[in-house]
C-alpha cells in the first residue's frame, strides 16, 4: 500500500528528533533514497521516516490509514494533509507540503503556538505562473476554437477572429508572493503592465522584497516588476485595486477568514467594466462560484480559468463544467517533477535553521495565516 | 467591394510620389485616416492611397480586382500580394506587408535590383512569440485533456498525469531574428536554455544585435539571451543543432530555397532522442508534411504546433489534421489588432528615410532574402 523507509540515528542537536516526510509524490524512489541518506549523514542522529501518502492506483492514503507506529515519537512532520492532533504529541515543527495553512486553521496542533509552522511557499511557483499565462494566452488566442476547426479540417478565413496581444494590456494580481511574482516576471516579458495587490502595506522598496524560497532565475524577490501597489485588508481597497481597467486578474492569495468569497457578484460587476479575464490558482473558496457562473454565461468577463472549486472534487453534474469560455483543471497547477527536488531543498535547508537555531525559512505567521 | 481614399499632393522630396497602401485589415477605419492626414501633412506633396485587401465576406481582394487606375503612377507600395509587374512599372519602393519575402523571389520588381524593397519583419514579434509559448505550455500542462475531461464532468485524481516546468529545459531557436528573439525573452523568463540558431556567424557581441523593427520592451535586441550560437547553411551544422537535446524546437527562419524543408525524415530522427516539440511559426514549406505527420503518429516528437502549413488552406480531408498531439491555426499567429499600429509606425519611418536619403529599416538583403 505504501512504503515505509527509516534511517539516520546518531548525534547533533536534532539527535532526539524523528522526522516523518508524509509525501504525495510516488515516483523518484531512488532520489528520495539518496536525499535520506544525504539528511541523515548531515544531521547525526536525527532518524527520517519516508511514507508515501498515495496508493499505486493514485488514491490518497490517509493519515490514520498508517500503522500506529509510525506515528510513533515523531517531533518534526513534513505533509499535505493534516493528521489528528493525537497522533503527534510530541512534535515541534510542522512543515506543509503546500504553499497555504488553510488546512490547519483548527488545528489544536495549529493553535499551540510553540509548534514551528513553515510552508512550500514558493516551490509551486514556476509551474503556476506556467499554468496561469498558458491558459491566459490559450484565451487570447482561442486556441480552444481552432481545436474545435481541427475536428472538421476547416481552415477559417485569417481575418474572421479578432485577437490582441498582450502588449499594453494590464495584469492585476490579488496576493504578491511567490506565485504572484513568477505571473509578473512572465506578464512582464510578454508586455503587460503589473499592479500588484498586498494584504500589508509594501511603500518602501525594502518592504517590496519577498524572502519566501524562490527557484534562481524566477520571480521578482525583489518587487521592482509592478508600475503600481494596493494594499489593505479593507473591501474597499479590493474593490479599487479591481476597478483598474484590468485585462488579467490572478488570483494567487493565501485562503484566510478575511479572503474567502473575495471574489463575489459586486467584484465581477466592477470586473465587467473591462470584462476581466479572470484566473483562480489559490482555492475555490477565495470565489463565489455562483457568481463567476453568471459572469461567464452574461458575457460580464471574457473568459476564466480555475484549477480550484470549491468543493473539490468538483461533482461532475456541477453546471460550472458547462460555463461558456471557462477552463477547468482539477488542482494541478501546482503539480511538476520539480516540486520533489524543491520540496526537498527547502525541508533540508529548514533542518540547518533547527539544527542552528535560526529563523526559518517560510515560516508560518500565526496572525496572517501565511 | 473595397474603399478607396487618397489624400495629399504639395512639395518635397516626395512630392512626386504616389504611395499605394493595399491593406489586408477592414477594420479602424479613424485610425487609417488619422495616419493619412498626419503623413500628407509630413511629406507635402506625397499622394498617399488606401485600398483595402479584404472584402467584407473576409475574402481577399486580389491586385487584378482593383480598377486599373488605382494602379496610376503608383511609385511607392505597401503590399502583402504581389500585384503583376505590369501594373506596377514606376515603382521605386515596395514594402512588403509580412516579414518574409518567400511571394516575391521570381517576380521582375523584386529582381530589378533598383527597386527598394523592406518588410515588416518586427510587427508580428510579440503575438506570434505569444502564439509559440501559449502552444507550449498548453501542452506541457495538458489542456487539451482537461478540455476534454470537462465535457464529462471529470474531475481526474492530480496524480495521474506527469507534468514537467520549463525550468531547466532548453529551447532551440532555428531563426534568430525578430520573432525569435521574443520567444527567448518569454522563454527566459520562464527558465528555460536559450539555444539560437543564425545563418550567419554571430561570435562578437556587435554582430549578435538585431537592427529590425522592435516593439519596445520586446525580443533580445542585443543578442544577450542565448546561452550557445550556432551558424551556417549547411545540413551538417544545422543536424547539429537539432541533436543538442532540445525540449521545444522554433521555427522562426524566412522560406528561401534554402530552408526549403529544413526539417524533414533525417531530422526528425534526430528530434526523437529528446521527443522534441516542434512548433513552426515560419512557412509550411520549412517542414516536410509527410515526416511531420510520421513522427507525430509514431511518437517520435511528443508533440507540434503549426501555424502554417503546406499547402494552404490545408484540404479539410488532409490527414494532419487527425494527427495526434497537434495543434493547427489558419496561419493566424500574425494577427493582432496592435499590427496596424505597428505598420503604420514602421512606413512612416522608412518613408522618412526615403526623404532624407538614409538606408532603409528592414530593408531586404536581395543575396540572402530577408
Amino acid at each position: 500500500m505504501f512504503t515505509v523507509q527509516e534511517t539516520g540515528g546518531d548525534a547533533t542537536s536534532l539527535s532526539k528528533d524523528i522526522l516523518l516526510v508524509f509525501y504525495t509524490l510516488p515516483e523518484r524512489k531512488e532520489r528520495i533514497k539518496e536525499w535520506m541518506e544525504h539528511i541523515t549523514n548531515r544531521f547525526k542522529g536525527l532518524k527520517v521516516r519516508w511514507v508515501s501518502a498515495i496508493n499505486p492506483d493514485h488514491t490518497i492514503v490517509k493519515p490514520t490509514d498508517l500503522a500506529s507506529d509510525i506515528w510513533d515519537g515523531v517531533t518534526m512532520l513534513s505533509t499535505s494533509t493534516p493528521p489528528p492532533a493525537e497522533l503527534i504529541p510530541n512534535v515541534r515543527f510542522v512543515h506543509v507540503n503546500s504553499a497555504g495553512v488553510d488546512k490547519w486553521l483548527n488545528h489544536p496542533t495549529y493553535q499551540n503556538g510553540n509548534v514551528l509552522f513553515s510552508t512550500s511557499n514558493g516551490i509551486h511557483a514556476p509551474q503556476i505562473a506556467e499554468w496561469v499565462i498558458g491558459a491566459w494566452l490559450s484565451h487570447q488566442h482561442i486556441f480552444m476554437h481552432y481545436l474545435s476547426n481541427m475536428k472538421t479540417g476547416t481552415w477559417e478565413a485569417p481575418f474572421a477572429a479578432a485577437v490582441n496581444d498582450s502588449t499594453g494590456q494590464r495584469i492585476g494580481i490579488l496576493g504578491y508572493g511567490a506565485i504572484g511574482r513568477q505571473c509578473a516576471r512572465l506578464a512582464s516579458a510578454l508586455g503587460l503592465e503589473i499592479y500588484a495587490y498586498t494584504r500589508r502595506k509594501r511603500d518602501a522598496p525594502e518592504s517590496r522584497k519577498d524572502d519566501s524560497y524562490c527557484v534562481p532565475g524566477t520571480g521578482d524577490p525583489d518587487g521592482i516588476l509592478p508600475a503600481k501597489w494596493f494594499h489593505g485588508a479593507r473591501k474597499e481597497v479590493i474593490n479599487e485595486f479591481l476597478a483598474q481597467s484590468l485585462d488579467l486578474l490572478v488570483i494567487s492569495l493565501p485562503l484566510t477568514p478575511e479572503t474567502r468569497q473575495i471574489i463575489s457578484e459586486e467584484q465581477f460587476e466592477i470586473l465587467s467594466k473591462n470584462k476581466t479575464f479572470v484566473v483562480n490558482v489559490a482555492r475555490g473558496g477565495h470565489i463565489n462560484q455562483d457568481a463567476l457562473q453568471k459572469a461567464l454565461e452574461t458575457g460580464q468577463i471574457r473568459g476564466a480559468a480555475i484549477d480550484v472549486t470549491d468543493p473539490e472534487p468538483l461533482p461532475s453534474e456541477h453546471p460550472l463544467w458547462r460555463a461558456p469560455n471557462l477552463l477547468i483543471t482539477p488542482h494541478v497547477s501546482w503539480k511538476a517533477d520539480q516540486v520533489l527536488d524543491r520540496h526537498l531543498d527547502i525541508l533540508e535547508l529548514n533542518l540547518e535553521k533547527l539544527a542552528t537555531g535560526k529563523p526559518l525559512l517560510n515560516v508560518v505567521n500565526r496572525k496572517l495565516h501565511y
